[in-house]
């Protein structure tokens, strides 16, 4: 099968990679000259040092010829997708798969990214995959396992194109809580860097995720998303992993701006992609739009927007009152 | 209020302490004759060094004495609750409360710790706290959320006593599912060991954790329990507390008998105490019990009992074959 990646940072390689050792035909389709030139020369990704492409996995900045594959792994941040699908659209054919593997919702909208698809390239067969994933251990081919959300139809043909023994894609058919799940997890880790940035311990960084999966739980239900989702996987497997592994970069973030706010625009240049930030704006725009209170959201966006002191924002995060634990959940 | 903990350990002290902030008088019950001598010369406990406790916080041999309290923060191990019971049994007044905080389930019979005391101290108001806590965190007054489970009349009564601004108990009905998960999470901790002993990165251990939730939630469900207990802090709260946090025995165990099998005993010895070892075969007792397959923990404990290699349990963790998300989460 012929796999193209369509923004080939360092995920969107990893997953590429995962393509090829599965034994698919792997494009990379990149913009950035200095990493194709790396990746075609020396088979080396700025974003996975250390990691040896195979050989024939080739980058191009050729969209029209790239384009020409069974699936695309659709791996440009959020708020590019849009402007993607656009230059996509002319050069697609309707059969061809698209496959979203980036963490967030367009922040004027609230859209989720095959909501973006739905609207630019009506009909187009799109999926999405999320999970607890950081990239460089699975380029470096350690065990992962993650959620692959389409229609039965769709799982037929696609289960095969990203299943190697060591990463292991599941089926569900909730396209819009595995979104939400992998975009929300970004907002709520910079919440935990916050908590971090005090000093204030492992118990209350485990009671604050606990209380998140509410929170996503919550505005999930009113979107139509399945609640089972969010105890699975891309629900609070990745909440997990990006709040207490040690790779996230919106947790060193959080951490970052804790510490010292006024380093906000730093830290942003200085950790590249940090989604969270985006996130928290849409969270907003979905808060605003489904009428659901996102109490953990709100406080991060006061902290990063409207400069709410960070003890301030910390004894709301940790003092809300609340009596049952049900009030927490539901 | 009179409050005793029965079985003055580093925990059972720590939630002796927040009773003491919280405005009650506290007496700690323990046989250890070192720790008592230092907690009543030296005001402190050998289990929370560097932590010095109130000089009216005092420490008895004399259970006739520590057992004439409004409460009883029952406190020593899962396998030694069924006698304590029987030696509390002649002193208690029939209106003492006994809150259990041991995590732990009874190797032989299966039994929570409340159902232990059902049968040993039959009509004795009982009650159950838990949730993502490490003793040192609290003891040093940084702030965590518990839940705790009982009657909404016991309820009433018992939300003041361990209530302080940095400690905060939510209530819940649900005594059964809060009591499994503190117990089982520490046998999840010991499968997360295993395979953080193999260098196997954080995706493995994310995935292992959520499909550990599904375990948990798959017998809960069939002990009577209500399932959104485990989404919360007592479930999944405490489960990435302890196996992705710093600080757990049952973890480190875990990791140091998968680096060298033969070092069990030693371990043992080294850790004191490692609930998730008797864990590990009370859910094999309640597996049967309940005829629910229960592959985590049954992994484990053929790593434990039946000299199982460790990268066999390892794949037997990673690579079950499923298909989808669903059949994961049920």
């Amino acid at each position: 099968m012929k796999v193209s990646v369509i923004g080939a940072g360092a995920w969107g390689t990893t997953l590429g990679l995962v393509a090829h050792r599965a034994g698919h035909d792997v494009t990379l389709w990149m913009r950035d000259e200095a990493a194709l030139m790396s990746v075609n020369t020396h088979h080396q990704h700025p974003g996975l040092p250390g990691l040896f492409l195979p050989h024939d996995i080739e980058a191009t900045q050729d969209l029209p010829r790239a384009v020409q594959a069974d699936l695309l792994i659709l791996s440009v941040s959020a708020a590019a997708t849009r402007d993607m699908a656009k230059l996509l659209r002319p050069h697609l054919s309707p059969e061809t798969q698209i496959m979203c593997v980036a963490k967030g919702i367009e922040v004027e909208t609230g859209a989720l990214m095959t909501q973006i698809l739905e609207e630019e390239l009506p009909g187009q067969p799109t999926s999405v995959l999320s999970g607890p994933n950081f990239a460089t251990e699975i380029a470096h081919n350690l065990p992962a396992a993650a959620v692959l959300a389409c229609s039965m139809e769709q799982w037929d043909f696609l289960q095969g194109v990203l299943s190697t023994p060591r990463f292991r894609p599941y089926h569900s058919l909730d396209i819009i809580g595995v979104q939400l799940g992998g975009a929300m997890k970004n907002v709520v880790a910079i919440a935990c860097g916050l908590l971090k940035s005090q000093d204030l311990g492992e118990n209350a960084m485990a009671a604050l995720i606990t209380r998140s999966l509410a929170e996503i739980r919550r505005i999930g239900i009113s979107m139509g998303a399945q609640p089972q989702t969010f105890s699975g996987l891309s629900g609070v497997g990745d909440l997990m992993l990006t709040c207490l592994g040690t790779k996230s970069r919106n947790l060193q973030f959080g951490e970052g701006i804790g510490k010292n706010p006024q380093l906000k625009e730093e830290l942003v240049h200085h950790l590249k992609t940090v989604e969270g930030l985006l996130t928290t704006r849409s969270m907003m725009t979905l808060a605003e739009k489904y009428h659901v209170e996102l109490p953990i959201c709100e406080t991060v966006y006061k902290v990063l927007y409207e400069n709410t002191h960070i003890m301030t924002a910390i004894e709301t995060l940790l003092m809300r009152p609340l009596k049952s634990e049900t009030d927490k959940i539901h």
